[in-house]
C-alpha cells in the first residue's frame, strides 16, 4: 500500500481523488488546498490546508501536484520535491528541459524520485512517439489533438486580465489525418493540423479587443496556431461548454520497412474527461515514483525512464502468465 | 555502434537484415544458418554456418534468434544465452513463464541479457494491454487480431473439390469493435471478433455456387462466421494476395475514471508485412539489450521490464527537449 497527498484541488485534483479510489493499493492521505479548507467540497472530505502538508510529510510516500504549468508547477515542483517524492504534469512542451534540471537537482539533493510532465501529452502520447520511431526509425510521425477542451490552455486564458472565464478547444482535421495515413503529406505544421477556438466570458468593464489580441499573441499557447476568440455570458459558458471536459487524439506513425512494405502504428485516446484521464495517468506513474524511490533511485524521470511493470498494480510474474 | 547476429534465416531473419539497415547505430555481424552458407541468398552477402557462431563470440553484442517458437526457440535461446546476450520472439502463449525461467537461470549464470518475446503480440500489443489497464483499472481490455492470412483457413480452401488456389484473411468485426466501444458488450469470443474473407481460384469447370456453399457452411472453419468468398483468376490471386505477408491488428481499452466518464484507448497496426515489423520490434530490443548489458544488468527481461528510452537511438535530454 502506498500513501499519496493530493496538492491542489482543481479538475485535475478531483480527477486524482476519483482514480484513488479504483487503485486498491494506493491510500489518500490527504488533499492539501491553499483555500479554507472548510470551503472545499471532496469527495472523501480529507481535505487539509497545505500548512499542514509538510507536519504529514512521514505518512506520505507521494505528493501528486495538480497545479497549472503556467505559474504553479515551475515553483511547486522543485520546492516540493526537497521534502517528498512528486509526480507532475507539467505541460509547457518549451520549458520541460529547463523544468527537469530544476527539479533533477533538488530531487537528488534531497533524496527524491520526481517524475515529471505526466498525462497524456505529454505523458502517453510522448511514448507512443518514441516507441513508434523506435520500432519504425524510416517514417513520420504525427499528434493530432482534440476535439477537446484543452485545461492548459483554457487556464491561460482564464489568467488575463479582464477575463471572468474561459474555455478552449483544440480541433484536428479528419482530411489531413486521411491524406498522412495515405502517404500523400508527410509533413503538417500544428497550424494546418489544428485550430484554436475560445470561448470568453469578460468581467464587466473589460476592452474586448485587448483581451482578444492578448489571447491571440500568446506565446507558446496561441501566437502559432490559428485562433478564434468568442466573447459569450457565463450562462452561455455554463450550458454550452461546461457539462463535460472531452478531449482525445491520435499519434500516427507511418514507416516503411523496405522499399515495398508501409507499417502503420495508430495510437488514439477518446475521453469523455480530460482532467479525469490526466489524474489516471498521474496516479498510475505515482505508483512507479513510490516503488522506484523504493529500489533508491533518486532523481527527475520522465515517462521515458520508466518501465511499463512499474505502472501496474501486478506482480511481473502474473503479467507474464496473463498479458504477455 | 552495437553489433548485431542474426541466427536464422526465414522470412523473420530477412526482416531483421532489412531492419539493421535503417539504424545507424547497429552493425550487422553476420547471418547464421543450419544451411549450407553458400546456398542461402541474403541481401547482405554476410552468411556464415551456424558452427562459426561462437568463433566470432567477441565480435557480437547481441544475437536476434531468428527460429520458430515450436521446435527452435525452447532449446536455442537457453543453449545461445550461455554465450551471448539474445533476444527472441517466443510466441507460444501457454509456455512464456517456462521459457523465462529456463532463460532467466542461463542469463544470470553466464552473465547475459536475454528479452523474450518480443514482437507485436506479444510484444508491443502486451505493454498496450498492460499500460491501458494500468491506466483505467476499471475497464475491459479487448484484442482483435487482422487483417491477415489463415495458414489453416487457407488450406482449408484449397481441399476442396473444385478450388485450384486460394488465400483466406481473418478480419477484426467492426460492428463488435464498435459495439465493445460503446460499451453495448464487455466479452467477446474469437468467433464473435472477426469475419472471414475469401479469395478463391476455381478449377476450369468447377461450379462456383456449389464450392461458395462448401466453404461458407463447412463446420468449424467458416459455419459460425460471417464469411465472404470472392472468385479471382489465379493471376489476381499471385498479384493482390500473395506479395506480402499482411496483418495487424487492435487493442483496446474501454475504462470509466467515474460514474459517468469513460475513457478509450486504442492501439492499431496495419502491417504490410508482419515478419518485416516483428523483426522491427526485436531490432529495437537488440538496441535495449546491448546497452542494459554495459550497464551491468543480467537474466531474462521482457517488454514490461524495459523504459523506452532504451529502444530508441537517442539521447533521453534530446528526447525530453523534442518528444515529450
Amino acid at each position: 500500500m502506498h500513501n499519496i497527498a493530493i496538492v491542489g484541488y482543481g479538475n485535475l485534483g478531483r480527477g486524482v481523488e476519483l482514480s484513488l479510489a479504483n487503485n486498491s493499493d494506493l491510500n489518500l492521505v490527504g488533499i492539501f488546498t491553499r483555500r479554507e479548507p472548510s470551503t472545499v467540497e471532496t469527495i472523501s472530505g480529507k481535505v487539509f490546508s497545505m500548512d499542514d502538508l509538510l507536519k504529514k510529510k512521514n505518512e506520505i510516500d507521494v505528493c501528486i501536484l495538480c497545479g497549472g504549468s503556467a505559474t504553479d508547477l515551475p515553483k511547486q515542483t522543485p520546492e516540493l520535491t526537497k521534502y517528498f517524492n512528486t509526480v507532475d504534469s507539467f505541460d509547457t512542451h518549451a520549458l520541460i528541459p529547463e523544468h527537469f534540471e530544476n527539479v533533477d537537482q533538488v530531487a537528488k539533493e534531497s533524496g527524491h524520485v520526481s517524475i515529471i510532465s505526466v498525462g497524456w501529452d505529454p505523458g502517453v502520447f510522448s511514448l507512443n512517439r518514441i516507441m513508434a520511431e523506435a520500432i519504425l526509425p524510416k517514417g513520420k510521425t504525427i499528434t493530432f489533438w482534440g476535439k477537446g477542451v484543452s485545461q492548459g490552455h483554457s487556464d491561460a486564458i482564464r489568467r488575463i486580465e479582464g477575463v471572468r472565464d474561459g474555455i478552449q478547444y483544440t480541433i484536428p482535421n479528419q482530411e489531413k489525418i486521411d491524406a498522412f495515413k495515405k502517404g500523400e503529406v508527410t509533413e503538417l505544421t500544428t497550424r494546418e493540423k489544428h485550430t484554436r477556438e475560445c470561448f470568453v466570458v469578460l468581467d464587466g468593464q473589460a476592452d474586448a479587443e485587448r483581451v482578444k489580441e492578448e489571447i491571440i499573441t500568446m506565446p507558446n499557447y496561441f501566437s502559432d496556431y490559428e485562433t478564434t476568440v468568442h466573447f459569450v455570458t457565463q450562462d452561455v459558458l455554463e450550458k454550452d461548454h461546461k457539462q463535460g471536459m472531452p478531449h482525445g487524439g491520435k499519434v500516427i506513425r507511418v514507416g516503411h520497412t523496405s522499399e515495398v512494405n508501409q507499417e502503420t502504428i495508430e495510437y488514439t485516446l477518446e475521453l469523455d474527461s480530460n482532467p479525469e484521464f490526466t489524474a489516471s495517468v498521474l496516479v498510475a506513474y505515482a505508483r512507479a515514483c513510490a516503488r522506484l524511490s523504493e529500489e533508491g533511485k533518486v532523481g527527475a524521470l520522465t515517462v521515458f525512464d520508466i518501465a511499463p511493470k512499474y505502472i501496474i498494480n501486478e506482480e511481473n510474474r502474473t503479467l507474464r502468465k496473463n498479458s504477455l
